[in-house]
């Protein structure tokens, strides 16, 4: 909650932290990949990931809607980037390698989602706030909305942070 | 809660369910295949899915650890087969035809999952209990271990019924 | 989704519905008064309780913070309410009596508390916002603040309705 | 998880570790006290409160079932009393003083209650059970129960600990 004034990194270091981040989101977790998603705004404030309907991602093929557990992915994926975002953000004097460092020691606690409404659409945007951002544990919100706006589901996180 | 005892259904019907259901489980469910995920116990009282790890499961490549979603999924998963399976039970009168038509009104209403320990392992078992089953709401704790027995995660659903 | 334009209540039945809301809310649920919750915000969409700060419920009596439980009663009951007035705008036809009788039907089929930080103030506001409002099952989202706007709690919860 | 093996406080030591936190537990939680919670057992594998139905604990005053947020409080209450004794347990060495320092460090992350049954009866048992003590964070399942053993309520809470 104190914050001594540190000096910021450069602007060409905060664009490194922002390139490590953004490649480590879309492109070091696996299973991210498989789901297709990818970061579409890095706002800490709002950070999103979209992904594509795909038939393999749909729980019983007759309805075309989206399994709950990809669902489930998406939001866990969106609001821990928020939290290591939010991380960045605070710790504004430390380098990339110093940032990436710090991912390694995020992790889920635990999870709710709420299943709103069927899991249709073309695409899917997860969105992530962060309500807590504490030494030890963060707290986030997350949403899903289809290409039509209408909110599919929401999520509430805890993370373990250091 | 008051159950006037109904003719069950033959034996023959009865296999018939369990083969509808199992099928139901294991193939129709797109992203279970995905996932690897396949019935190991049907019994109704301690329903159980198993899979194996895969590289394309994983979270941050470097770790090695299941990814969240992925942990979430599998629990979903299991908590939804054992509320079919407590349904098919109580519905003990019914076709096979029948029981499936309820599968089409079954929905996770919400999920909690909590991450205890990494998701390290050759391949994991996720079993599911029905703490409530009601007219039109089902409950149900849902625990992961890995082949070691460890616990890894566990979770709290409830589900719409009819 | 579907709304058939039924005819409306009069404002004179209007204004019944809602005293009785008002005085459910407030005088009929023993535990609310035990915490001294009493409505401030009737609107549906952004309904609040608001309740002061007593010994009686604190936690440990040398940090004066309010008792975990005291939280997630007070999110509890505004979850609850904020349903109880979509109910009684979605079925804007009805008398207060048909109104007050689908009070009996609602339950809380399950709740999330996530606490942010201590719970210090001289006084609360518990608010809830309704995320689905279906036929069987309604979704809330509920957040407590202090007299310093300092955002204390957050909540989610799944009611059942008819 | 590594165990180097410290030296056990004595059983009076002991003794007075059970009595301080017994003390604590019913003593000097100002709204456990006034829901009329009372630990019934120490075990740390299976810590219980008991607390009796009085009028000023329900909801609906038409129903006499027990309000929501009482079950949540009791539920928590246990869940963090187990992660006490968890905590006492594993730092064996340490006096009654040391452990009631680490009280002060524990705090409530997140709770999920499922509400499975109308909680009617004459007295209730809350029971916790710790499925993770980390360093950082520990995980506990709960459960109400009635006189008859109805299972009324679960939980699962995520605690910070040091």
């Amino acid at each position: 909650m104190t914050h001594t004034p540190l000096p910021r990194r450069s602007a060409e270091e905060q664009q490194r932290v922002e390139a490590a981040l953004r490649e480590l989101f879309d492109q070091r977790i696996r299973f991210n990949e498989v789901l297709g998603l990818r970061t579409v705004s890095m706002d800490p404030q709002d950070y999103r990931m979209a992904f594509d309907m795909r038939p393999d991602l749909v729980g019983h093929y007759l309805y075309g809607r989206l399994h709950g557990g990809v669902i489930a992915a998406a939001l866990d994926a969106a609001g821990g980037n928020a939290v290591m975002l939010g991380i960045a953000d605070r710790h504004g004097d430390e380098t990339a390698e110093q940032v990436m460092h710090r991912f390694a020691r995020l992790g889920t606690i635990d999870m709710r989602i709420d299943y709103l409404r069927p899991g249709l659409g073309a695409h899917f945007v997860a969105s992530a706030v962060v309500t807590k951002l504490g030494g030890r544990v963060a707290a986030v919100q997350m949403r899903l909305v289809n290409d039509s706006g209408l909110l599919i589901a929401t999520g509430a996180a805890a993370y373990i942070v250091s």
